[in-house]
């Protein structure tokens, strides 16, 4: 994470005490506005999912997908965040749905008060109702995890071209997401990734873990993944 | 990266300047460090190349690989960051290199002083005399493009499960680089991804990039690449 990095550094340097305390002050001042958002998103009527992952593991084609087969049931909204380029929200806003595009400019993560600004503007371009609105972090599977945006469900996306080995490797999104989706899975005959090895390592670290193995573009999972949004949407999961 | 993420939650929460100070000074402190590494390296006669990437693009297969063909023409070393585990050193070992594993504990980047320390450690694995190190950063496009390590070359991966989409939507990573090398090229029958597209948005932000394309398990594009090696070793390129 942005923060831990900086007191890892600070370890060395002797700057323990100004880094430490900016640090705090920073996730103290995100938290703050992060439970502001959540209000936000309660008064829209929406569940928020907030979804962390490596750069191209699928969390766009995920939601293109999603969109094709709830956006006849449910009124969806999407915040994009990327360092540079509006190319996700133009995908996303070609599918017909609401979409707010925020470019970090160099930033890791997306934060709350970013967070803050995107829902008003995608509740400019909505009809300020959504029943589910999907928040797509910069591609990034450590700094993003230390960031909370107010979302009601955390999760972590970890494509099968990456490697089962990641959650060892990457902890933090793994730990602290409630639901972890294995994406790509038509690529398994190709790539040698142990499903076992992708379940059991993220289990260790967070028992609590639902686990999720699709194939978007194929419909591989997606019912699965359909149901658990619907369950959410009507407060049962 | 890091410190300007903190510098763009700033510019919303009012905190700039002192943000800015420690952010400054951290960098300022990292240079130093660097300069000290190439001292180091030099000393060691190393040529040192720090590779960035996403997770799993194919930064240790290509590793691998390479030492198979190119360790009795020439003593390498390894220096491995992570945020966990030992298993990218273990990796490397097995292949009979001398090979050191920093793990970050949460920080999602190398710096110059976890490299000072690393290097010293594989001064005394190996027997204080390299031709060739490579420093295997932590996976994450973002983070370590802001972080000089003293190295003589940085190269950036990206593999064609990620996407030809990426340079533009994280562009550190390819304006800080000398070396391009697009991996698993041999999956480009099975991915939408676009050579011509990888290769020009990374030349339109970095025209002086190199480019390299290859597929380390199946052999291609390896001679192009270990030609590279060696030119980089003859103090030629």
């Amino acid at each position: 994470m942005c923060d831990t990095c900086h007191c890892a550094q600070d370890a060395q340097s002797g700057r323990a005490k100004k880094i430490i305390e900016v640090n705090q002050s920073l996730l103290a001042a995100n938290n703050e506005k992060a439970l502001a958002n959540k209000k936000l998103f309660r008064d829209a009527g929406a569940v928020v999912i907030n979804m962390i992952s490596s750069p191209g593991a699928g969390k766009t084609t995920l939601l293109e997908h999603t969109i094709d087969r709830l956006a006849g049931e449910f009124t969806i909204g999407v915040i994009e965040g990327d360092i540079e380029t509006e190319r996700d929200a133009e995908r996303i806003r070609a599918k017909g749905v609401a979409a707010v595009q925020i470019t970090t400019g160099g930033a890791c993560h997306l934060d709350a008060g970013l967070i803050h600004t995107g829902m008003h503007r995608l509740m400019e371009q909505g009809e300020g109702r959504f029943d589910l609105i999907f928040i797509e972090n910069v591609g990034n599977l450590v700094c993003p995890a230390s960031f909370y945006l107010g979302e009601d469900l955390r999760m972590v996306l970890l494509s099968v071209p990456e490697g089962s080995d990641k959650p060892a490797k990457y902890p933090a999104a793994f730990t602290s997401s409630r639901l972890y989706v294995v994406t790509k899975t038509d690529l398994l005959p190709y790539f040698d990734f142990s499903l076992t090895e992708a379940r059991e390592e993220a289990l260790r670290l967070n028992p609590e873990l639902e686990i999720l193995e699709l194939a978007a573009p194929k419909g591989t999972g997606m019912s699965e993944w359909l149901d658990k949004l619907r369950a959410l949407i009507a407060g049962a999961a």
